[in-house]
Parts: C-alpha cells; sequence; structure tokens
C-alpha cells in the first residue's frame, strides 16, 4: 500500500455490523476479503466484489489492515488467537463491543505480538453506517488511525481519543448510558401521560423537541463540573427538589412504579442531606463518583 | 373588555417566574396589577408600567384574568381562600408547580365559586418566558383558554390539554421526568469518561449530539407504544441486554456508581426474564405502569 492507495481490508464477522462495514468498503473501491464463522452469510457481499475466504487465517493474507467485528471479547481471542502469527506487522482494528477493560487486554495481547492495534466503539446501527450520521470512537495506536484515516472515514466520522487502548469503549458506553436513560425517562413520562388518555405519539413529539432543547444546557453543566466549582445561585439542588417531589408525587399518583426516577430524586436528596442544597444538579456527577466530601 | 382589546391582568406571586410573567404582559401592553406577599420585588415592573396593589383583594379589582404564580398549592389556596368571593365570574389561571391531583381540588375548589378556572405548566426557565422557546401547557375549562388565548401567547406557546385540570400538570411532570433522567445519564457518562481524563465539556459537545440524534427516535417508539405490540425483529431486549451488562461493567471498573444506570438495567433484566426479550425496550412503559403480564 502506498500513500494514495486505498487499504486492502479484512473484515472477520459477518453479522448486520459486519455486513454493513464490508458493504461500505467494498462500495468504496477497497479490496475488501471477508469471512464469517457460519457460511452463507458474504453471498451479497460477493455479489458487490468482496473476495471469500474460508477460514480467518486464509483471510488475512494480503490485507493491510484487519477489522473483527464479531459478539464480543471472547469470540474476538477465539478468533484472533490462532492467527496471532499471521497478523504481526499489519494493522488490527477491533469495532466489537467490549468493556474498555477488555479493550485494553486485547491491546496488550496486540502489543506482545507486534500487532498494531487500534479499538473501536461504533455508535451507529447497521443501516447508518457509511451515511453522515454514523460515527465511531477509535483509541490506541495513533500511527493505525492516521493511516488508515481516509478509508475508517468510509464507514463514518472517525474520532480519536489517544493511546489508551480503552478511552473509546468508554466513551462509548458513557454515551450509551446517556441515551438508555433518557430513553427510560421517556418511558416514565409516557406512562404518566397515559394514564390521562394522551397518546404516546403525542407525547413523543413533545418529549423530542424538550429533550433536544434541553441537551443545549449540557455544555453549561460541563464547565460547571470541569471548573469543580458547583455553588449555584439560580438553580442550586434546593430549586429542583419541589419539582422531584413532586414528580414522585404524580407518578405515585398516577401508579407509575419508581423505578427510574426514584434513584435520581434520592441523589438530589442526599445531595441536600450532605450540605450541598445551594450546589446545582451538576454535582450528580461527584455524587456518582464517590466524591461525597 | 371587548373583543379587539387586551385583558386586564393580575398577577399574584412575584418570585423570578411571577416578575417575568408580569413583564412580558406589561411590555404587551396589558393593564397589569401585581401583588406579592412580601413588599419590595414589584419596583421594576412599576418602572415598567404595572399597577401595585396593597393586597391580593385590591388586585383583583377590574381583572379580566387572575393569575397564581406562588411556590406550591398551599400558598395559593393561602391567597386565594380569603379572596374567593372576589373572583367569582372572572377567570383564573394557576401556573404555579402543583401535582396533577392539587390541580384537579383547585379546578374543583374554583367551580364550586363560579370561577372559570385553568391550570397551567411552564416549560421554561423566567428569562425564556416571552422568548419563542417557552412553552406552558394548559387543561381546565376551555373557554378559559380560547378566551385569552392571544393573551397567554405572549408568554410563549400555548398549548391546551383537555377538560381535566390535572392533565397539564401530569404533561409537565412527564417531561421534566425525561428531562431530569437525561441530565442524570450524562452526569454518570461524564463519571465514566473523566476516569480516562476526558473533560466534561469533550463529553456535552459529543453528547449532546448524539442525545438529539437519539431523541428522534422517541416517535417510533411511542407508535410501538401505541400500537400495544411490542414484538421486535432488529433490536428486541436480548440485543440491548449486551450492551447494559458492558455498561454496568465499564461503570464498575471506573468506579461509577450504579444509582441512575443500574435501576434501568434491571427493567431490561426482568422484562427478559418475564419471556419477553423478543420485545423491544419500549415495553419498559408497560413495566412501569405495572402491566407486566
Ligand atoms: N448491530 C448494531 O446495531 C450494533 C451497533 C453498535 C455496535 N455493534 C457491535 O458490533 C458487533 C457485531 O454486531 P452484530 O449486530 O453484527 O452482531 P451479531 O449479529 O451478533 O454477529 C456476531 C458475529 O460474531 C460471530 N461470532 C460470534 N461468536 C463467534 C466465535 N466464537 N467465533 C467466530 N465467530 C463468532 C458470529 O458468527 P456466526 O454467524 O457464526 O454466529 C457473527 O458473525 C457487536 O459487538 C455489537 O455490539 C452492533
Ligand atoms: N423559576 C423557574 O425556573 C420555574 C420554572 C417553571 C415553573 N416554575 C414555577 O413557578 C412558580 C413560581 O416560581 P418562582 O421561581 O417565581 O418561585 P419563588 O421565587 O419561590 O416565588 C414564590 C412566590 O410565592 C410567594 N409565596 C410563597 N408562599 C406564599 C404564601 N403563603 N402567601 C403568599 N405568597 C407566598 C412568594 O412570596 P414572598 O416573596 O413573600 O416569599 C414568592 O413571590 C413555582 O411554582 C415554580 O415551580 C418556576
Amino acid at each position: 500500500m502506498t500513500a494514495n492507495e486505498q487499504a486492502a481490508v479484512t473484515v472477520l464477522g459477518l453479522g448486520p455490523m459486519g455486513r454493513a462495514i464490508a458493504a461500505a468498503f467494498v462500495k468504496s473501491g477497497n479490496h475488501t476479503t471477508v469471512w464469517n464463522r457460519t457460511s452463507g452469510k458474504d453471498t451479497e457481499l460477493v455479489g458487490l466484489g468482496a473476495v471469500p475466504a474460508a477460514d480467518p487465517a486464509a483471510a488475512t493474507v494480503g490485507a493491510d489492515l484487519v477489522i473483527t467485528v464479531l459478539s464480543d471479547h471472547a469470540s474476538v481471542h477465539a478468533v484472533l488467537d490462532p492467527i496471532a502469527e499471521r497478523l504481526r506487522g499489519k494493522a488490527l482494528i477491533d469495532l466489537t463491543s467490549t468493556t474498555p477493560e477488555e479493550s485494553r487486554e486485547l491491546g496488550e495481547w496486540a502489543a506482545a505480538r507486534d500487532i498494531a492495534f487500534l479499538d473501536g466503539g461504533i455508535m451507529a446501527v447497521p443501516p447508518m453506517i457509511g451515511g453522515p450520521g454514523a460515527s465511531i470512537l477509535y483509541s490506541g495506536t495513533g500511527e493505525v488511525f492516521d493511516r488508515f484515516r481516509p478509508d475508517l472515514e468510509k464507514l463514518g466520522s472517525a474520532d480519536y481519543f489517544g493511546a489508551d487502548t480503552g478511552t473509546a469503549a468508554l466513551y462509548d458506553f458513557a454515551l450509551l448510558a446517556g441515551m438508555y436513560s433518557m430513553f427510560a425517562g421517556f418511558f416514565h413520562g409516557t406512562a404518566m401521560v397515559r394514564t390521562a388518555g394522551v397518546t404516546a405519539a403525542s407525547f413523543a413529539r413533545r418529549a423530542a423537541a424538550y429533550i433536544t432543547a434541553m441537551a443545549e444546557l449540557l455544555p453549561a453543566y460541563a464547565a460547571v463540573i470541569d471548573s469543580g466549582d458547583y455553588a449555584d445561585e439560580i438553580q442550586p439542588a434546593r430549586f429542583h427538589k419541589p419539582a422531584f417531589d413532586a414528580i414522585v408525587r404524580a407518578s405515585r399518583d398516577a401508579g407509575v412504579a419508581l423505578d427510574v426516577i426514584g434513584p435520581v430524586k434520592n441523589l438530589i436528596d442526599r445531595q441536600i442531606a450532605d450540605g450541598r442544597a445551594g450546589e446545582g444538579l451538576e454535582r450528580i456527577t461527584e455524587e456518582l463518583a464517590g466524591n461525597r466530601r
């Protein structure tokens, strides 16, 4: 591979995500080799121009970049351990969802075998791959990111978060935690308004607009968190407390369980009990991080 | 007040929100009378042209519309009970945050005294009042909403949710539940990424964009909830389960407490234990509503 050439890519694992990734490379003109444990999943890709391989070892022949898109950390080792020698000197990117600790373990495994390794976290569903909405977060060996960046950008926007292999996964799960909490709050709100005959569709329109408007406040919260000074004269915890109490009472009155909102109210109550009624909601971050004093 | 005249408005309660509301009316040219329990809060408003009143009874003289913006349900009764006779035949709107049950109680109190009543829930902070981002939700006597709509739209967008007085408050708290859950998820995510040296500011930029993109999925979730058919072949609970497990493991590894995300994971686990691994995440709505079977 010279400077202006496109990388020869191998994709190991052809579930919906692996197929979407391989398809994006084939369509972009990359030489793309594909393999999957169970046969038959490569038919469409081969039709597009991908080269099928009989096993992982054969799949790595001639590859500049090997990408794993498997179920989990264990399946990555199951596929890669037997072919570690073949990967020596090549670049490997694992796009399988793994925890930061697992990503770090794989990074060390790769480093010990002279494999240039990058971990990736995919912030997209398969149909989004290759489109403007897809985003993939990377961390690990910076040279791999720099060298293959033009290829990686064929999958979606590509961001590099530094040499600690675990950071991309950490970032990935941090975003998912935010997303799932938001969804859970929406389901809670829907359960509330349904008791007054409001449809979920009616609530969703307004909730989507409201959540979007409120998400604009996150950078301001972040500035406070980064400053470490949580004093808040406009909307401290004591300002939010009556709202939480009312949400909890209104939920109880409507027969909606407190699984989602009760724990958030408890965090505010604890902050106030800790003598921090005059500090902002953002201080929940410290509470969750274990910095109560 | 004839068809083309602006309503003569009285605002009882001049905390930051009452002052913002009174100011919006004065600036729009409405004859605006103001009163607050503790004196001195009307200085700026009087400078703008508002008429100060010595007590709530005096404040209602000549008013077409009386608006209460007090601390809570108890303070609304403390102010209105002594002047109920004066309100007979007039229109009353309570913009104080109260629970749906409290709003319904006040609606019955008003109906028994021949006072045309509307309850309102303010989805804005005081500086937003009168601007394009402010939204106020109303429910109760439809005639009051229709008659004063042009005046109410001076405060922000005005939506009417029907004759059940409690619906606006229910809707209000349902939206707040969604907002606070989203914030809590952001604080959780921030606590996670900080352990890898990522700043809250860096995370917030990406989280705001991601939350905004994911909020676009709410109408699709709502359609499933309204249909009552939760079968999901693309991303059922069993698809989300590994992500939740990984978020929980990654949070534990990073030393971040599970107060926010643990209960959401438990809801998914319970759904799967109930034999609904093939149904979508939206089914959490039923779980929270107590419809497990
Ligand atoms: N789909 C999404 O929306 C999405 C979004 C973000 C991230 N991701 C991540 O992307 C990865 C792949 O997702 P997917 O939806 O394509 O998953 P999937 O449908 O579960 O596919 C998993 C792939 O791993 C293979 N596999 C599992 N265990 C194996 C083993 N021991 N040896 C060899 N191959 C093995 C499977 O092969 P067989 O065909 O032989 O079973 C299959 O090709 C996952 O880590 C997922 O978390 C997915
Ligand atoms: N501020 C916001 O961002 C916001 C957003 C949405 C909704 N709201 C709702 O709007 C309402 C007012 O908010 P705010 O921020 O203006 O509140 P606030 O600063 O707490 O003001 C409360 C007002 O109620 C008066 N009051 C309390 N108890 C009273 C009593 N027993 N008798 C007579 N007056 C009494 C206070 O008078 P004194 O001056 O004499 O104490 C004060 O004028 C609240 O229900 C709040 O939940 C506020």
